[in-house]
Parts: C-alpha cells; sequence; structure tokens
C-alpha cells in the first residue's frame, strides 16, 4: 500500500490493534541494572518487591527475557474503548513550516484521562484485581497518572487512594475533582496520614509537597493496609512495558503504508511515553534490523538525561523504594518553582538511561518558554491544545523540521503527543501575560544535590 | 456487511467522510417560518441579513430547496484533522445497565474546541475569509462556542472578537485563556465598549449578563466595525446544516454495519447538535423512507420546547436582531443561577420547532442533579468525562435502555455525545458536594416572561 495517499490519520481498524507489549529489555545486550535492597545493597527479589507491588507486575518488572508478552483480554477490551489512537500527519504544520520534512504524531490525548497513562494505569489496575486485592495507592504530581488511575480503578471497581503533591493539589482543584468523578479520595501531600509525610512536615513546615514525598506516603500507605499495593505511572521497566502499546500502534500504522521514520521524539521525565513510543523501533536498531533517531526531550529545569549522573540512587525522598541506576540530579533535586507542567522527576527509566549511556539514544533540553510558544503555535495550526509535557516533544520536532527547510531534506519525523493541557491553562495564562521565566539549575545546585546519592554504584 | 462484528468505534475512512451537508428543510412540507424585521414585521431579505452576516451565509440561510450542498474542500480538509468522529458502541454501559437495548453515541468531543462546536465554526470563518472580511464578532455562554470560532479564525488568519457572558468569563476563566491561545480577544459582557452594553448596564448595574446581552453586543460590534461581520453558534438554519455532518457521518456508519436506529436523542438547547444529528435521518421519515423515534432533550430550569410557546420573538435582549419563529419562553428568560452548562438559551432552532409543532419530534425535560448522576454513571464505565449539555442526552439514553430492560426489547438507541466536561468540573464539584439543587420555573414566571413577546404571529 505503498503508493496510496496518506491520510490526515492514520487509524487502525480493530483487528490490527497490538495483541502483545513489546519488552525491549530481551534485546538489550546489557540489561539495565535491576533494583536494590537499600539496606542490603543486593537486587531486590520478587518477594521483597511483592510486598510493595502487585505480583504479576512484579514478574514483569522482573522479567529481562520474554520478548512478546501477551495483553490479557479484559485489558484489550479496554483499550478497545479509546485505542488504537490516531497517528496523525501534521499537513498544517508541515505547511506553516514550510518544511519538506514529513511529520507525524501519535496523539494520546483522545481518552477522559487526557493522557498517555491510561495505557499503563488499567493493565496495573487489572492486575491488582486478579490478585484480589482491595485497592491500590499511588502519588500524582500534575495529576495526569492520578486522573488515568482513578478511571480504571473506577472500572475495576477497585480502591484508589492518591497522595497529590500539595501545590498542585490546590493549583488544580479541577484535576482533583476528575479524580474525584472516578470516585478517587485524593489527599494532598505531604499529609499527617502517615509517618513519613508527619517527619516531612516536621523537618520542612509549609513545603509545597513533591512527587518524591508523595511517593514515599504513597507506599507507605500501602504497605501499612492489608489487601492494597502500590503502584506508579513511570520510571519502572513494566510501565515502559504496558506502554509500548504506543509504540507497537505506530509501527503498525506505518508499516501500514510503508512508512520509515527517520527521527522519533518524545517527551521524558520519567520516560513511561519516550520508552512506550521507542521500544519497537528500538527493538529493530538493537537486532541491527533497521536503523532511527531517537531524540529525548526535557526541561531544562529538570534535565536528568543531559546534566545528570548514571548512578544508583533513591527513588523517592522518604527513601522507603528501592534504589534505582538511572541518571539522576540527586533525589533531592527539586525544579524551580515556576516550572510548570510535570517531567519534574529527578532520576529517568533505568531502562532508557542504560539506551542512553550505550548511545544508542539522544537527549536534549529545552527552556519551557520556548516550549509554551511551540505549544501555542501548534495549537493555531493543528487544532490539538497540547499539554506543557508534549510540547516539548512539539518544540523539537518543529526545530528538526526547520533545519530539514535549511538542508532540504525531506525527513520523516515522528513525535509522542502524549496529552491534552486542559488542566494547565494557568500555565498558559502565565505565558501569555509573559510571566513566565526560564529558570535553568546551576552546575552548583546539581552537583550539591548529586552529592547525597548512596555510595554505592 | 450485516453480520460483521460490530467494533466499539465505528470510524470511517477518509474516503467515506460525507462531502455534502443535508439541508432538512428542502424535504419538510412546511418550511421553518422566515426570519422577521422587527421594524416592518416583513421576512428579513437577503440584502438586510447581508449587513450582519457573511453573504454566502446568508444564502444557506435563506435555502430551503437544495438538499444537498456540497462542502468546500478547504472545510473538507480542515474537518479530516479531526474528523470522522467516532460512532462509540456502548458495550460497557449496556452490560452495567443489563439491558438489552443496543447503545451508539457519536462522540463529537475529539477535538481541542472540546465540543461539536467546530463543525459550524470552521465553516462560518471559511466564508467570512472568502468574502475577504477582516475578522468576525460572536458570543459564548458557556464556552464551547467561542472556543470552537477561535480555533476557526486561528486557522483562517481572522481577527475574532469574542463577548463572554460574564458569569462565565468570571468562573471560567481557562475558557477564556483557551481562546486567547487561539488568538481570540474576549470580552466579558455586557461592557463598556457597546452602546447596547452602556444602556443594559445602566439599567441593570452589576449585572452577570445573558447570552441575549452577549448577542446584541456582538452584533453591533460587527455592524459599526468595517471589514466585520456577526456569525453565531446555533439557532439558525446555517448552523444546523453544518451540523448535519454529523448526522451523515452517523448514518453512513451505521448504514456501514446494517444498523438501523429507532430512537435518536440529543441534547436541545438552540439546537445546533439534536437539528444536525437527526436531520439525514428526519430526511427519511419526512420522504416516508423510514421511521425512528427523535428525543430532544433540554433542562428542566429551561424548557423552551416542552413548556414554551410557538411564537414569533426577539433573539436577543438588546433587541437589535431579526425576529424568529420559535417555541420560546420569552427574550427575558433566564434559568435560575444554579443552572450549570449550557442550553440555556431562551428560545430552540425554527426549523426544530416547526418539526416539533408537527409531532415529528418528542422533548422531554431532565432535572439537572439526575443528569450529574447520568453523567458520572456514563463516566465511570465508557470513560468519557462527558459535558453537562451533552449528559442530558445520556439521562433519556439510560432512562430507554432502562425500559428495554423492563420490556426485554433490543431497541437501537443512538445518541449524541455532544462534547467533554473539563471545562466544567466547578459544576461535578458541586454535585459531588450536594451542592447542587434542581429549580423549576413556575407556570407564572414563564407566563411573564412570555407576555413580553412580540404580538406579530
Amino acid at each position: 500500500m505503498t503508493n496510496e495517499k496518506i491520510p490526515y490519520k492514520i487509524y487502525l481498524e480493530e483487528t490490527e490493534m497490538p495483541k502483545y507489549w513489546y519488552n525491549v529489555r530481551a534485546d538489550m545486550k546489557t540489561k539495565p541494572a535491576p533494583l536494590l535492597n537499600p539496606g542490603t545493597g543486593k537486587p531486590m527479589t520478587a518477594e521483597e518487591l511483592s510486598q510493595v507491588f502487585c505480583t504479576e507486575l512484579v514478574a514483569q518488572e522482573l522479567n529481562n527475557t520474554d520478548r512478546l508478552i501477551p495483553i490479557p483480554q479484559e485489558i484489550l477490551d479496554f483499550y478497545k474503548m479509546y485505542r488504537p489512537s490516531p497517528l496523525v500527519r501534521a499537513y498544517c504544520l508541515e505547511k506553516q513550516l514550510q518544511t519538506p520534512a514529513k511529520i507525524y504524531y501519535k496523539f494520546e490525548g483522545n481518552n477522559t484521562s487526557g493522557s498517555h497513562k491510561l495505557n499503563s494505569a488499567i493493565a496495573q489496575a487489572y492486575y491488582a484485581k486478579q490478585q484480589g486485592l482491595k485497592g491500590i495507592t499511588t502519588e500524582t504530581g500534575a495529576g495526569q497518572w492520578g486522573t488515568a488511575l482513578s478511571m480504571a480503578c473506577s472500572y475495576f471497581g477497585l480502591d484508589c487512594k492518591v497522595f497529590m503533591v500539595k501545590v498542585s493539589y490546590e493549583q488544580k482543584p479541577f484535576r482533583r475533582e476528575v479524580m474525584r468523578t472516578y470516585g478517587a479520595s485524593v489527599t494532598p501531600s505531604p499529609s499527617t496520614e502517615t509517618a513519613v509525610g508527619r517527619k516531612i512536615l516536621e523537618e520542612f513546615p509549609g513545603t509545597n509537597g513533591s512527587l518524591g514525598c508523595a511517593i514515599s506516603e504513597a507506599v507507605e500507605a500501602a504497605v501499612t493496609r492489608p489487601g492494597y499495593r502500590y503502584v506508579l505511572g513511570s520510571v519502572l521497566a513494566q510501565v515502559l512495558l504496558h506502554q509500548s502499546v504506543i509504540g507497537m500502534e505506530t509501527k503498525a500504522a506505518l508499516d501500514k503504508y510503508g512508512i520509515k521514520p527517520d527521527i522519533i521524539i518524545g517527551c521524558a521525565g520519567g520516560g513511561s511515553n519516550l520508552g512506550g513510543l521507542i521500544s519497537p523501533f528500538m527493538g529493530e536498531k538493537l537486532r541491527g534490523e533497521a536503523d532511527y533517531r531517537f531524540i529525548a526531550v526535557e526541561p531544562a529545569s529538570c534535565p536528568s538525561l543531559t546534566r545528570g549522573k548514571y548512578v544508583y540512587d533513591f527513588c523517592d525522598t522518604g527513601k522507603v523504594c528501592p534504589l534505582a541506576k538511572m541518571y539522576t540530579l540527586g533525589s533531592g533535586f527539586m525544579p524551580a518553582p515556576n516550572h510548570a507542567g510535570g517531567l519534574r522527576y529527578h532520576g529517568m527509566s533505568s531502562i532508557l538511561s542504560e539506551l542512553y549511556d550505550e548511545g544508542l539514544m539522544e537527549a536534549t533540553s529545552v527552556k519551557q518558554t520556548d516550549v509554551f510558544a511551540a505549544a501555542e503555535q501548534f495549537a493555531r495550526v493543528e487544532g490539538i491544545l497540547p499539554a506543557p509535557e508534549s510540547s516539548h516533544a512539539i518544540r523539537v520536532a518543529i526545530d528538526e523540521a526547520l533545519k530539514c527547510k535549511e538542508t532540504g531534506e525531506e525527513k520523516t519525523i515522528v513525535f509522542g503527543l502524549t496529552g491534552t493541557g486542559y488542566f494547565d491553562l494557568y500555565a498558559y495564562q502565565k505565558f501569555h501575560d509573559g510571566q513566565m521565566d526560564d529558570y535553568i539549575p546551576t552546575d552548583e545546585e546539581i552537583a550539591k544535590s548529586l552529592a547525597k546519592t548512596p555510595k554505592l554504584s
């Protein structure tokens, strides 16, 4: 079908939807470093992990060998409600840029959670239900993950307890209300509900909270309640596995029209979207079957890949989680308060960290005013109001397309449009009012934060 | 293809998308009553209308004869960015209701404007651009129409001036911000920018504004600026014409799988969504080719069809617009302040009014707490967070499906899901907090408001 006209949106038929998640670790020669027990310094066993996480998810977390993992039928049925997501040819953006490049974006905002996070949320809720659990706990920052998990839990009739970073809880009351609509309970973090929350509040009274704090609280809430487990929306290998549905669909849609991308771009906070999008393409690259450029785009205010160190570090502020080897800015690192949107985690998925370290993937960082300028430009021609996170990828896609304009190259660029910006209009407003600035951490600040990583690696 | 399994979502291929709007007036034996000049009491001429509206749109407004009107290529190209919209089989809702009914919804919320309003906004902006205008003015209440028009104007490089009902402007700052992202200027109404606004402010200092006021201001702003025209997002025949793309796609998708609906349900404020959804089906009914039940659902707090009178009335508060014959509650009617969401216009499209008056369509009204209960129920199983407006249709679709459960009938129900509720979470919050009540206007209130309709009909 190579010569067929490429439609604006490539939809797959239900029958063309992927039935497997793709596990990129199976094709990696050097596997990502294992999670370590912070007490013993030894790799976490399945038994240890199962006290915090659902049993089947632990198995997925530790599975470095199976390339394809069947998606259970009930998850496939849920996916059918909002997937396949469209792969859109950005004809209007191309025209505006007057670029010979061909730009495609995989749009994951077409579900009420408003982002790609639902792909893993429904999987994690499913396995929790299978295990006979009563409920699950989690943290949320910008709110995309909490929203997605609330939806998923509502679908399976699971209790859902969300610790929401306090500053987001207060600034985004509507995010909280969506979660409530889906029946979740939402607690601003740090809270007095957990020992670790009380300790943090004692040490930093009046703190606005952080993702690291909220993780600590959610983990404690899970392990101290019978019938509960903790779930996480990014960073972990299992999450990248579930998110591979994005990449599998993208590849199937491109293959359907005989299109081979040159550059694949994704925003990167913990790595869930980027990891999912690139997985099957990276597999081809690892197996020597094809070559692609992969670009991770991170905020200049939280540049874990581009300015962090590849070491073992704590995943949370309260240090109750296992240690992960990752590009990190140090678990105490906090992006400047004026940083809008998500992508504010101090570390990066161990899988992506390893791929980046081996030179299989590039990374770049962008300033947030440049990001919002790209967001607005994109919205005006392509219609979709993008999330700030997604707009990091838009920025670099536009920049790459403009390079093609200079060189005359007809490159094919694919980027992940992870979600919509309906709950981020406060940030858009700041941008419009000229009140948004770009704080970039100094080398000293990063070094100071990195000095506190544990001495293990 | 009758026996093929019905997918969760029926998408049409780009090549299957309708290339024509369907003009239901061509099949109506009794044509809708013409707009009248309030000064002379005579039908408005094309010349008179062209001082307010774009020339080509006036032609469409007066066209009672052409059944199919070709959609210009540039509009088709824009439609391709977000259309065809999915027709979704509500398998999960059916399962939850344990109904033998088959429920489908046509989901129009998959674009950044978040609603079906974009279908007409892009058409109206296109004709304004073709006419060489500099810009257009409009009003918006809940904000869906203003958002859609801002997007459309941004696409065609037109100036867009929106008068937003003051109470919405203040309660929905993020709606305003979306419009700003698309480059529109947004003025809270009533304002001191227009003579009619100043007059209203003088008479009612501290007023929260109303759709009727905002229409008057937008019309004045258009006729007093060279190169500007006024556009309206509902009520008019041209709007129903553009919105027929919803019904045309729905019919094409159902025909593709050999499905014949028994009941077609839509929410009704001014009538744009309902009119668009039912048009081609109503055409079959008018031509005696098929029979369907059509149900218009309106809020109990603004019941123009179910409790209004079918007479000529003013379209706006300032009485600067032509008179329209319609089911109306009187141009001074205001729904109770606790009424959430849109569907608050005092009158109903002349086309739908005529069809209803002839008994070709049913109408019912629902209380808002029942509407939000249906919205939440739907969200939890189907995933989509519906707009309050759309949830009126959900309420009645659920009620009809539950009747089928009692009788055992396997009816096929189709309803219009016009948009998403991301900007209505304040109302959801009130519902969750038990602070939402149901005010239903008394007969006396309606009679008092109706007493002021002009003595013409």
